[in-house]
């Protein structure tokens, strides 16, 4: 890997615009995270516009959150520009393991080959078995029990597998990397883990995208910590967040990078 | 009732997954205001998974602010999971006096006998004439208007009936209490209201309802107080919100609540 | 024109309710931005009701930001009932030419003849290539080459257009004013732009359209700066500026407003 904070130097010389089909929840909090980092968002789910806005950015997002039918199917068709375009895609199989609805549809979107997943352990684990690769048991805030599942899952979609937790998990099924920034914070916010999948998909766009993946979970736990320093709970947590996101230079990001190789 | 601090305590004991269906204005800062207050959040509308997803939760708030027919059905459904399941769930009926479709819903609602209804006093007003308990006319800020109407509608649905205001009124059609918790800054900030369903639901779960009502009007109005003690405006009166509700301890509930019986 | 500070002044004394059709991003700091500045926002957009809510309220705005066929409906519907009740009603063709759905939903509101259009300036100059008086190109953030567009548009509604960059250009088609308030960080923040609508909006209400529309346009620059010499970063800016518009009383707006005749 490069040094780390010339990942976060390059995405922001290209200021991406990152199409995102999010949750409602994160539409505000995530649009304000790729600004400040440096990138261009758009919230663009409409069923009648979704595919020809993707085919104008850069890199998509799709987090199931809130999807119903109409969305699944923008979804599918935004994803497919992207692919046919060789551009990146970041899946998020948010609360996967809950209803029927949300398992059928990630194996749907599973089938396009998203150029990254980014969940928790439990969520990669359903995926996983959702994928025949492995069974989907809960395991909380556990990564250690999802790097198996992470590095088969990676291997069938040809991509990248983030595992979001207190130390984060990232693999392409055969290169790994653990990413030890964060704050305990970060988990009292909302929708923190889908503005991730933002700035993932920002620093994906014309870089290597393991390593571009493990940068954008560096930057984004670093300034948590940056941001936990001055917070006096989760709601300043929130305004300190963008702030230190936007302050962070490309030398902040190489100095703070807490990542090794797993 | 017990010491106030009590219901707070339990509460966060349980950490109960609160499943909401509330309006878009509401979804990211109640989900921020249940986290921050050691609840665990979920807004879940499609009809394709609410009913599904309800059954996972252990309270349920449902508020018609951006509702529209489908969501209508999807709100019957989980309430209908949630009274099968003797589980808490909340009614909130935002602006009912505005259009027919709202008080259609809401009436559709009210035959699910909910567990707690709030509401400004209007709109209580407006929910007690759709009951036939009493007319529908507009009282803006004055609980006292409500009171009546407030009890005759608790006793329709058998269930606890919370009127907010500066002085708040909650009834279970039987017995009474005010709270005097607040501030005035929280009226000059959208979704307060919306968002404190969410408290009120993680506080009833496994507890005495009308108890764990007026606990959760306690513990949000002060950690109003806490906030506007350090708020320069509405603005900065949010983060500083969040704080308190995370910082407060039921020790600071019991000593700073203002109930009494009415 | 009267003192600026006028506008803001009669704005608070009828605190208008203000309907926005607005998109998901916008919904609840737009909310916020109303009430901190002393105007009362409803957030309603289901075809079930958006035209009876209308008949509600002072003023109206839409916004195209994530439209779909049915709001579309209900936006003409909502405006409809606005014109035929002489109330203002304010359209932001935001991102109309990235897709073919946003640029036949403009052609439909343009048809209903708003009060106000505000854009930046490619979204001006492609709705006036829409409306036949001028080509869509991409001006980015060059006000000046959308000053003819904005002209022409301006008298094909016989309405107001406001063009948003560093300097305003705002013009009834005749009569045109530039106003010079605001602050970089305004363009690291979402939705800054769609919320500004609502400000137009309420100030619109029983005033003169131009000149309301200019002392709006001034009032919220005029609390960017005030924000921005206490914010930190993109983050701390959006509670500094809320409370910067609560705070703002008509003599600071006199005083400050940087408004000039074009």
């Amino acid at each position: 890997m490069k040094q780390t904070g010339s990942y976060l130097k390059n995405m922001r010389a290209t200021a991406p615009l990152v199409h995102n089909i999010t949750n409602f929840v994160a539409m505000n909090f995530m649009a304000n995270v790729l600004l400040a980092v440096g990138a261009s968002p758009a919230m663009v789910h409409a069923r009648e516009e979704a595919a020809e806005f993707a085919a104008l950015a850069q890199a998509l997002t799709v987090n199931i959150g809130t999807a119903d039918p109409e969305w699944g199917v923008a979804m599918q068709e935004a994803a497919t520009v992207m692919t046919d375009h060789k551009r990146p895609w970041v899946f998020d199989p948010v609360g996967v393991a809950a209803t029927r609805f949300r398992q059928d549809l990630s194996q749907k979107l599973l089938a396009l080959k998203p150029t990254v997943i980014r969940g928790n352990a439990s969520e990669i684990l359903t995926l996983a078995g959702l994928s025949g690769s492995a069974r989907g048991v809960d395991a909380g805030d556990h990564v250690e029990v999802a790097m198996d599942a992470a590095t088969t899952l990676a291997q069938s979609i040809g991509g990248v597998v983030a595992v979001s937790g207190p130390v984060d998990f990232v693999t392409d099924g055969t290169r790994a990397f653990r990413v030890a920034n964060g704050h305990p914070l970060m988990a009292r916010v909302t929708v923190m883990g889908c503005s991730l999948n933002g700035v993932i998909a920002a620093f994906c766009v014309d870089q290597h995208v393991l390593e571009a993946t493990v940068a954008a979970l560096a930057s984004y736990g670093l300034a948590g910590e940056v941001a936990a320093q001055t917070a006096a709970g989760p709601g300043s947590f929130q305004p300190a967040f963008l702030d230190a996101l936007a302050a962070q230079t490309p030398e902040d990001l190489t100095a703070g990078a807490k990542v090794s190789a797993a």
